[in-house]
């Protein structure tokens, strides 16, 4: 059993129960998110150990999210209770364009933002294969960034994704540090997508995008929404095409892709295999709201992609 | 900014919170709703003024509408309380026909039916760009056909939209009314689709049926459903293409794209871009139940247009 | 087992989902109703027969009541279909009075209100062993009234809720129309309150009324809300007192009381234990929303009585 | 008016109210089911007469589902009820496959599985034009099986839906027994479709498959999902193609099709119109949650038909 | 027609749709709160004019409260929109004490803490015949505290609600603050609760609290929750009793209390009168989730206050 | 910190949304039951831990249990996974007897009766301070109640709540095999009921029955339901009375106030104050539906007592 640590903020996710401009919905459905949590859940479903190292409110959203990760086989022993509030966000769904989402934070200065270095176990961090974190730790607090370079600094191998939200930092910003980390800790996994391969690299074509920054990891997967993904490495490429579905909510998708993926590679899965049900999971995620509760193990994903070669 | 004034019957809509026959539907979702009150929503979306002529019962219902729709900033000033009932209808979605929608009313009586030509203020008719109204009105009783009429008499500009209900008059009457209507007072705007079409000038050909309409209107705008919209005028035509989105509702659509495209006009807009511009309102606002809920402003459209050309 | 037959008007009831004044309520929920159908469900629960003489619109909540009456074993055989629409209310709850409901009505001119003498088959009506009707009936039209008037004629036996509802008449009306078919009309059975007579004898004390009232009838039952029920009949006279529980909607609560009454009546209980038990069915019944889901089993009712004695 | 009788047992069906795993389900939502009992209403649907002989169980649920077909216009004069619990099940909707549903059955030792021959009164069976049944009773006990081979013993034509459920039975048993009957018990009807033929004669194309089950049946339905339906018959085939339409549940869509074509057979439709129809009424049913409620009449498939023509 | 003008924070509250602890709440219901606000729209209600000084975010809750307020008939001319975000709040229900509600705030560095003393506009101020505010809003910001400052400097007359948040800041800085604002601004209206008494003047009991905080006001309320409500005025004392209803949520009680008592008081009732319906008005809005949606309006307080006297 | 270890069938629960007899109830609620799992949360709030040995069905329920009593806490080590389905119960809330809840069980042969005495490991049950199990799990199977006799074989100390389930057993079997269990193995802790006192001892009156049940534990508690509960030891008689609330549930009340009790006795409380804090427990358990959500940790039942003595 391979095992991963990732850093982030865990977040209170409040969805929306109907499409449309949040002014005219009146109920929200709670869920736990925060997208390393998302591929922690996935990397655990596939079979392989999971821990976080975090921070969550000592409020009664810090407490859910505690109990519902560790109810999902999350390792919780490295998130610590800080005086400050749970991180929330609210998502509207389908408007103004339809199959997308959007976002309104309540995270400036949340108890995950005050994820710091001293919160990271140097021998916790040797103990596990693989570290995780994704541009949205490194956006969030300085002492986050530090806590996910202190962590790469001892780790065995290192993962990423790229995941830019433009409502926490600025995309010179993000540029810059996303780069910067980029230059200093060579990836193993580098997750990413069209937007954020314009902003790092000014590249929108993924082919280009990749040439570029391959140089800074060995594996990397450019997530293409519905069309599916493609993965570069050892300069190899390889598609592994989307599924059409009734879309519900996007929000977690490419965490459960990276995740499934990075779960499944440990497994000793090919690396195009590994692809195609990671692109699985993540189709199955849209179908619902919640982040990751769709995330599917391994074997519903084989049923799966057996009905579909009918 | 540009004043459009409506005459109307507003209506509370009981939406059914599932598909299928009525009488397996065990919730019901209460809306505000009336073709030209919707007409007004989406008026005042795009940053113009809208006000109402028409009356509402003295009841809950009559209150609710009157908050509703002060709140969407709509110029409420000239609606009046009647001690007859607010109207009201059902809405049976997705059956017998998927994507289309069923009407049960209750409105024969109704205080919106009351509207009369005493209730026609002419100098807040004279106030107005332009006067809105719509076959429903003509149809509801001979009290409110007058109003429109006299609206009509004192309006500088004027607009209709055809809305042939046979629920509430003959295919008979409806021609017979609305083409007197047509004959006494060119209009400015014609908003139709083939349905009525073929009931008014007997042509279920788009072209054919506005060569006949166009002698009656300066902009002809045939709605097309989820194909979009053409318009006429000046003998050109342009049409505007659907997208193909999930479909909660139909109802409301065309209003979304009426109200819409007149207000864009009065922007400025071109008639093309003002029509572009229409549809995605009309196919944002079948995506959730409740008439105009999900009418978007300006910019809405533009990040939905903007994505579609990714 | 004894048959009973009521005339009136089946009603679709659509209940607020929260309390409050209806402008906030957003859901309502769908119910079948009707004060002598709820008698009729009543007076089958306790395992005698019942049919309905009455008109539904021959639209979906027409077809909704057919069925579910039907469902709950009642004889449907002379329920009509009619071209008017089946008439339909809302319920407000706990507002503006604790513990009380107020209702819309959207039944002018209803398939029930087309009820009339030609509906009434003489031979169904001689079939039973006892008619019953309400001041409801009588007020809804005259062709209603006559109906009744008809099938009073030819019962063995007649029974009457006074059931005066201001919004369908004046208390003058009321009083003179009900007041006269008590005199043309002896019955066996008279079901009344407080406000009703007040109206029809002009006594708000129960004895002083009752005094009045048993001239037209053998057995009077004074409906007295959550403080119970008092019973007059052959100089006698028993009180069943109420019970405390937490109310969600009243409406029903007098038919479930009466309906129950009269089954168990004919079911050879004593006329103390009858209203007894009939009490417990007034109780049960406002605990829900919807007027007769709650109506128990002489066995429920049992089990009730027992935990009550420990 | 035809009449059939279905030996069946009805389940209550807890339908998941969101997609997805039923572990993150926290609603459901309670319908009536049960192959053959769906089969009955859309029998009952299109005009004719049905009735079903099976145990409930003497509790809520039984009671529940005896009111429910009742007012259905099902005849339950046959129903009886048992000491054992009523079955029920779940279904987990559109996971692992989209469009696809999983059930969890608690129908071990229920009242629905003592059905036995004691309940088939012969002379019922002969007053019927039709007796169906389907693979699913056949594999629920040994008493049922019996059960429906003393009616077929005794009934003028025979109808059968393989139906195969492998979590009642290996798919051995289901081919031995399921062919047993068809040897024995020559069929007017067969409904069947691929993965059953697959298991019945070992056969996973259409014509191949029907070539061989021809040999027991006049005609045979070949249920192909989205795709439709074909049947056979005096060796000439009929395929009639299906509609795209968004699928809340696929759950009783072969019922549907089933039902409605028997009955559009006996109402006099030749073959080719009666599937066209049946096609119509199983799109119509993976609209919404229910087997059985969004089962059109035949007017409503009508509107659908000629909707579908523009 | 009398014209109060309220400076606030205007909050949208996520009421918990079940009791009990919140990480177990799953659904979330969307209201518009904020004391102040509630203050306005019971004001309102009795038939007077209030208008709100306060900033919103330019976010879609912020817009969400801006048509709320202007439908229910609040002066929002002067509320603008900031950069922030509109402030908002989760109310846990019943637990840990049944009949009490907590609640997590996320209104730190929010869009309604930026009022300022430049949002108040001298001449608007004087324009009315009463300005309100309260220990809120002196409590979120010093921006906003020196507002409430500067109004109170211009205001014709004064009415301070003390409403202590310890959440907002401590117990001594509300002494501190509030008693400053006391000595310096005499109110014409005081209202407060035991627990603010005890912190601002060292008393519990009701008469020693308000013997001392006359001093700075003519008008005393001191509110009881369910025990109803005493008022202080010209040496004299009335206390008008509770009533016991189901409890949904108090949130909101004191306000609906408070702008009851001042708008009848300004529509000339006596200060005895005023506080009996002001009393009414927080009993209804209790049975409620929503802090002002249950606010009555004078005609329905005296159905309440009839059906009492029965 | 103390470990209690409990033996238990683990049970799916659907609970009414609404009241009333669960014919007319559409929509259930998701919860994880099971009396003595809900006395190991209880006890694990309080600040100590606890394992369950039991056995769960292989399918999706039986997940969602694992994963909801890992999250909360629960050690669930011991916990199996069988080919047979996971135990599920339906719940019936206030009917037929208002305040009470009625069942109806899906646990014949479940995975939760498969438990068996080689699930007992001897070392783990030792490592405990405290084994407690429940009639329940004594009813279930003979190899359930064997693996609680093996634990009680091998415990420092034994704890039995007698839960009478006559739906499970007759009142013969259950007073036979209880105080069988009872004379065969001490207890330290006995809980019970009057019910259950009548069955096993014959004695209604609570002193009567605890005189003869002391002789087989040294602490015996009485629930008294709302009225609160009395403890019984070295001679001494404590009572702590109940508290009125709103009734949602009353399922879970007895195990709350159970785990609670034990939890706080192991914390070092005296038996009074563990009582009254048990008390309050099982009062704040029956406001909500699901069993255990609402267990109080020891710091909000401080709160509720604070509250209690204003």
């Amino acid at each position: 059993m391979a095992k991963m640590i990732t850093l982030c903020e865990i977040l209170i996710e409040f969805n929306a129960l109907t499409s449309g401009p949040l002014r005219h919905v009146t109920y929200f459905e709670k869920h736990i998110a925060g997208s390393e949590a998302n591929y922690c859940v996935a990397f655990t479903k596939q079979g392989n150990e999971c821990g976080i190292i975090a921070r969550l409110g000592e409020d009664e959203f810090g407490y859910n999210a505690m109990e519902w990760l560790r109810g999902k086989g999350v390792d919780v022993s490295h998130i610590k209770f800080d005086p400050a509030p749970t991180g929330i966000f609210f998502i509207q769904r389908h408007y103004p364009v339809p199959h997308k989402s959007n976002f309104i934070y309540y995270r400036k200065g949340s108890a995950g933002s005050k994820l710091s270095p001293e919160d990271v176990d140097e021998n916790y961090i040797r103990s596990a294969d693989l570290v995780h974190s994704s541009g949205i730790t490194l956006a969030i607090s300085d002492s986050a960034k530090n806590a996910v370079i202190k962590a790469f600094n001892n780790a065995k191998v290192r993962s990423l994704d790229t995941n830019i939200r433009l409502k926490l930092w600025s995309a010179e910003q993000a540029r810059e540090i996303i780069m910067g980390v980029l230059k200093e800790y060579p990836l193993k996994f580098l997750i990413t997508d069209i937007e954020d391969s314009r902003i790092l690299v000014r590249e929108s074509d993924p082919d280009a995008a990749v040439s570029k920054l391959s140089n800074y990891a060995e594996i990397v997967i450019m997530k293409l929404g519905p069309k599916g993904s493609t993965v570069y490495y050892e300069g190899k490429k390889y598609h592994s095409p989307g599924y059409q579905v009734p879309v519900e909510d996007v929000t977690g998708a490419g965490d459960a892709l990276g995740g499934t993926f990075l779960s499944l590679y440990y497994k000793g899965f090919s690396i195009e295999k590994a692809l195609d049900y990671a692109v699985v999971a993540s189709t199955l995620s849209v179908m619902v709201r919640g982040d990751h509760e769709n995330i599917p193990s391994t074997s519903d994903i084989e049923s799966f992609l057996e009905e579909m070669k009918r």
